[in-house]
């Protein structure tokens, strides 16, 4: 039951006077339930309680929080239709489509709980002592990945689920030790408190400490800003506008004691169609890109916002084809009126620039809060003069630069700031041609993709999602798979530790049997 | 031979007008060499040379990185005498030292060597594809490590071989693939430049790009300010102060794309000493402390420089003798006569505040630019109220804390900034009693010492160099070992790419004979 006050820790409070509602945007209206934003009191008291948590949760044994973690899965499967129900009240999103970001982010949750309960995550590595070593003796000395302390998470809009209250960044923070404190998503309060619920049952099931997990409302920034700047606060994680999430690393970095906040941001995910293939398939493509560009209603943050061919036959066709096939796709809902007007201003700021040729435009009447799509084409030469041609339209829409020949194609990529992924689409025998704009691409994405969509990020260990900034704050981290988790940890040395008073993972023993690099060697082996 | 001139690129390049020399602080005068600071010009062609070799370098085997490693390591030898003179007439540094610190160098270097030749650092993972997967195939999706970028390196004024223009953020650099722009340190500017002519040729010798490697002199900061906001630039390492350090991590936060820094600041290394262990052998502690404090002229980022313990007969009998002790050792020179000005006046401040006792203080007259070293106490509640006891003097200095009882030593542990080391000194059977006090002491600092000194840092792959800040600006890293090439480095995925584009790293055949996970199992096999 939704009852529109934070978690506290375990405990619901809403001691606060201003409120909020979500909205339908399918219904075009508010929905009922009221929320009640978090006093300065009452956010002091989550980070104490979290401060308070670490202490113990820094330190419980991998099998506990795969425990934590699996019981939190299984909490929010519980939820059943509850869940489903409000999930699309809030957003406009189908059921089909709740369901499966559901079960994404319950695979995620037992992902982060295989890799915990197994252990070798922590990157154990042991330096025996030498004693007799000339000109002086070597200590012993034990190395592993320790919890920074508590993890403020902002959830993403467009991922209720599984960017969002117990997704990535919670249950990457949970995993590695580090207690979390969620900043709920005013847009899907209701789905935020439903899963808040899960992970507090779940904490009192498995026995873990008071203020492992919190769920603060909000509708404005203050209490996101007041959050990112407590003293006691270690680490954030943000998935949104490149605006919010700038705004966030800005105000950790001009902390007393800066902290890491690893913030996934705004893409257009730069696709770039060859020649070659655009001869071989071109049809067939325009089909698949007309509908990369709108799935999700082009909510993505890895949608194909920038399309970069070479002008000729084959690109006009593609263009042609690609206009006809989007406007076949009906119009879908987007998650709120906010995120529609933002839609619109950003597509007109485009469209009115100079030299733009929209291609196709959805003109037909359509529901409240429905997104009419758009395709856009534009010269290489107006594309690196006018880097407002650059910007994500959050939404379904794409821009098309017809370049002059190779060098123009990868000036403009070289040109782009940093994006999610790139995506070459070309002939087998066509790619190698072109590997000087394919190194342009590498170094400018997370992930590369060869004939392909960029939508759909798989969640395995070898994902990358994240990439040069503004794609991210920082790319030497992912938000996605398993090494998430290297996010919300750091590396601590034991020097000379005595045995019996080292944490199991360093032990002579190896109790846990995990994989440890001992005097250079990756061995299952104890001392 | 030093020409005071500038390495941009494989030339020695000096148009500038303002030149400066560096200091003898042994014989109290100025080396002759002159040093032609670099123009804002040079600087510009040493990063776009960098950007250049980036597009090659980026892509170089491991087997081929490693010999350009291993030749450095050589050419450094290779310099012999004329390095080690030049050292220590910039430094004020005895030989050995100077030898030693080669040695430490030129290991560092080798291990490097090692680590990319043998491979298996790039973190590769690879999830194969599942095309009959329901709801949806899987793609084909593949990770490693890659470099981030030209990377500029400001080196320590108290390790000129080992933290400076050849040594670990440079060796860790170069070994991911990024080229490295050194903003050489004023006070050894010619054994910077001797070390640099060492890479140079090294590069040269072994076919480098030309830009790999820069050399960039400077007396100033406005050098240093330019080269971190250059926008083609992709990270910073640093080791020296606080303020320093603090200076580019600002700057670099604020540019349009923030990039990384890693700097080694600060550190007073706090060691807790029980009493039990004080009653078993506190004299034997006195003599290893006052050793400890006065090494190196106290000019290690280790240097113990807050030892705490509660207060009783054990804890007085130990100040005396190391008050004692330490008066027994001569005083030895440091760095340059900046440094002492700092030391003098960083001493003065701690000691003007109210309630410090000095119980050790050298008063004969030494040579100029030599050291006095000074042990003071203070009582647990006036140290907790005055911050300006917490900070670091940079030199043989340092305070002893009386406090009250183990829950005052855990309040004074808990109130200090974050720490490179904690060090406890304790009987075997003493240490859990305080528990709480060593887990504050954990969450304080990069790596935990027990029955030991924190000078000395081990090169090891176990060792962590860096902490909660400002002992560094991340503690996610470290700056020694070869697990600090992680700064420099981001991962990056493949989605469905043609295995023969792929890097050997990631192809089917595992040429490279790596170890990679696949499908989450760590293997040598190929596909």
């Amino acid at each position: 039951m939704i009852t529109g006050k934070n978690y506290i820790g375990n405990n619901l409070i809403a001691n606060g006077i201003k409120t909020y509602t979500t909205f339908n945007p399918q219904l075009n209206k508010e929905n009922t339930s009221v929320f009640v934003e978090a006093t300065t009191d009452e956010i002091d008291q989550a980070v104490s309680l979290a401060k308070t948590a670490y202490k113990e949760f820094s330190k419980i044994s991998g099998v506990r929080k795969a425990v934590f973690l699996d019981v939190i899965a299984d909490e929010i499967l519980a939820l059943d239709d509850e869940l489903i129900q409000t999930y699309c009240s809030e957003t406009g999103l189908p059921e089909g489509r709740a369901k499966g970001e559901r079960g994404r982010t319950v695979g995620q949750l037992r992902s982060f709980a295989k890799l915990v309960e197994e252990g070798s995550w922590v990157e154990a590595t042991i330096d025996t002592a030498q004693p007799d070593r000339q000109p002086m003796a070597r200590p012993d000395v034990r190395k592993m990945m320790l919890p920074l302390g508590p993890v403020v998470v902002f959830g993403a809009s467009n991922f209720p689920l599984a960017y969002s209250t117990a997704g990535g960044d919670t249950a990457a923070a949970l995993a590695s030790g580090c207690p979390v404190i969620v900043k709920s998503h005013p847009m899907h309060a209701g789905t935020g408190e439903l899963v808040a619920s899960a992970i507090i049952k779940a904490a009192e099931k498995t026995g873990m400490p008071n203020g492992v997990f919190s769920n603060i409302n909000s509708s404005g920034i203050e209490v996101g800003v007041y959050l990112v700047k407590h003293p006691d606060v270690k680490a954030v994680g943000f998935t949104g506008s490149i605006r919010g999430g700038r705004a966030l690393y800005d105000l950790a970095a001009q902390r007393d004691e800066p902290i890491p906040v690893f913030a996934e941001m705004g893409s257009v995910n730069p696709v770039i169609i060859l020649p070659n293939a655009l001869q071989d398939r071109g049809e067939a493509l325009a089909k698949t890109y007309a509908s990369s560009i709108t799935l999700g209603t082009g909510q993505f943050c890895t949608n194909p916002g920038l399309i970069v061919g070479i002008k000729g036959a084959e690109l006009s066709n593609f263009v042609s084809n690609l206009s006809k096939d989007i406007l076949e796709i009906n119009p879908t809902c987007m998650l709120h009126p906010n995120i529609v007007g933002a839609f619109e201003q950003s597509k007109s700021t485009v469209l009115s620039q100079e030299k733009i040729n929209v291609t196709a435009e959805f003109t037909d009447t359509v529901q409240s809060n429905y997104a009419k799509q758009v395709v856009a084409t534009v010269d290489g030469s107006t594309f690196l003069e006018n880097t407002k041609l650059h910007q994500e339209v959050f939404g379904p829409f794409s821009i098309i630069v017809q370049c002059e020949n190779s060098d123009e194609l990868e000036e403009v990529i070289s040109k782009l700031e940093g994006q999610l992924t790139g995506t070459v689409i070309g002939a087998n025998d066509e790619v190698s041609e072109y590997s000087n704009v394919v190194s342009a691409l590498q170094n400018r994405v997370g992930r590369i993709i060869f004939n392909g969509v960029p939508t759909g990020v798989e969640v395995c260990p070898s994902m990358v999602h994240g990439g040069p900034y503004p794609a991210s704050t920082d790319s030497r981290f992912t938000a996605v798979g398993v090494n998430s988790i290297k996010r919300w940890v750091r590396p601590f040395s034991y020097q000379d530790w005595p045995n019996h008073l080292l944490p199991d993972e360093l032990k002579n023993e190896n109790s846990l049997e995990i994989l440890r690099h001992i005097n250079g060697k990756l061995t299952m082996s104890k001392i």
